[in-house]
């Protein structure tokens, strides 16, 4: 199972996010749902081996998770409406320590990226980090920042973690997961570099 | 310069869009939304050396042309709506046969994939091609396709010219254009693979 999970830090926390302002009053939730289209979508297919989470940071509510299941969600189209959509539903639920499904394959829970580090292992992408390209064993989970980069809370709940680098510059979430999960292709096809 | 140019076989050619129905009534212009973003976008900076040409080919009056000049754009943001409210704002100009500016940067006229590749070198990337990875110079400009192949007429136009892979499986467009990229990024910056 491959794993992304992307720390959303004013991603609104509440089932009241309007579809046609994510940027704005969702407090960029746009980005977090072109993380969700990079993580699934291919060309007529979908990426099942995959899990993506979703921290959300911002207001009202802090802090939930949500998280897409590749081998069980359904209704998700690549268009950031639909995956606001779906997030919007699993928003809409109470949300406790347990994962409560909202719609097929779509999760929500309280807490954050304290909690999901203690479950799964997570390597840092970040621009610093090893070239991808150049990396041994590639890692299965990718932890990622949106616009903004990781607080100093945070910085200090990953340090010691291994860091990967997708390229020289600086990149956006969404296209750094298009990038990994290339490199994880090639590799699976026997394409050498 | 770098160009990519993108063909909506289905994306609509008047100014009635509806930005909540991008996928939609528009045509799949969500593809193109995506592929706006893809081609210009890095964390808090913009790809200046950039343009992008979406060959619109569907209802009601194909076929027109929007260009995105990466050196002039404003108002442009990474979400799909603001990349689709920009070509409403352009498709919503009388279009003729030169170009006509909607808003900085963004401009339409009359005339689809044949009128462009007369004008510039276009490769293709379609997963038969040569590995980006291992290729030697690279070229400047790269023609794809939205979620459907490209035509027999457009194949017929395309008969000869070069053809380039990203990776072993199908991908989106706007996937495809971050990864053309990121190998262009990796050369500029003297990143050996």
């Amino acid at each position: 199972m491959l794993r992304f999970a992307v720390v959303g830090h004013l991603a609104r926390t509440s089932g009241d996010i309007n579809l046609s302002d994510l940027p704005g009053g969702a407090g960029r939730m746009d980005v977090l749902c072109r993380c969700v289209n990079s993580a699934f979508f291919l060309s007529h297919e979908f990426r099942r081996d995959v899990e993506c989470y979703l921290i959300l940071c911002g207001d009202p509510d802090p802090e939930k998770t949500v998280r897409f299941s590749g081998s069980k969600v359904r209704y998700l189209s690549p268009d950031e409406r639909s995956a606001g959509s779906l997030i919007k539903k699993a928003l809409a639920l109470p949300a406790g320590s347990a994962w409560r499904e909202s719609t097929p394959g779509v999760e929500v829970r309280r807490g954050g990226l304290d909690l999901l580090l203690g479950e799964y292992p997570f390597a840092v992408l970040d621009e610093t980090g090893i070239d991808l390209r150049k990396a041994g064993k590639l890692p299965e989970g990718y932890l990622l920042s949106d616009h903004q980069n990781f607080t100093p809370g945070e910085e200090a709940l990953l340090a010691g973690r291994e860091k990967y680098s997708a390229g020289p510059l600086s990149l956006h979430a969404d296209h750094t997961i298009t990038l990994v999960l290339n490199e994880i292709d090639r590799r699976r096809a026997g394409w050498t570099s």
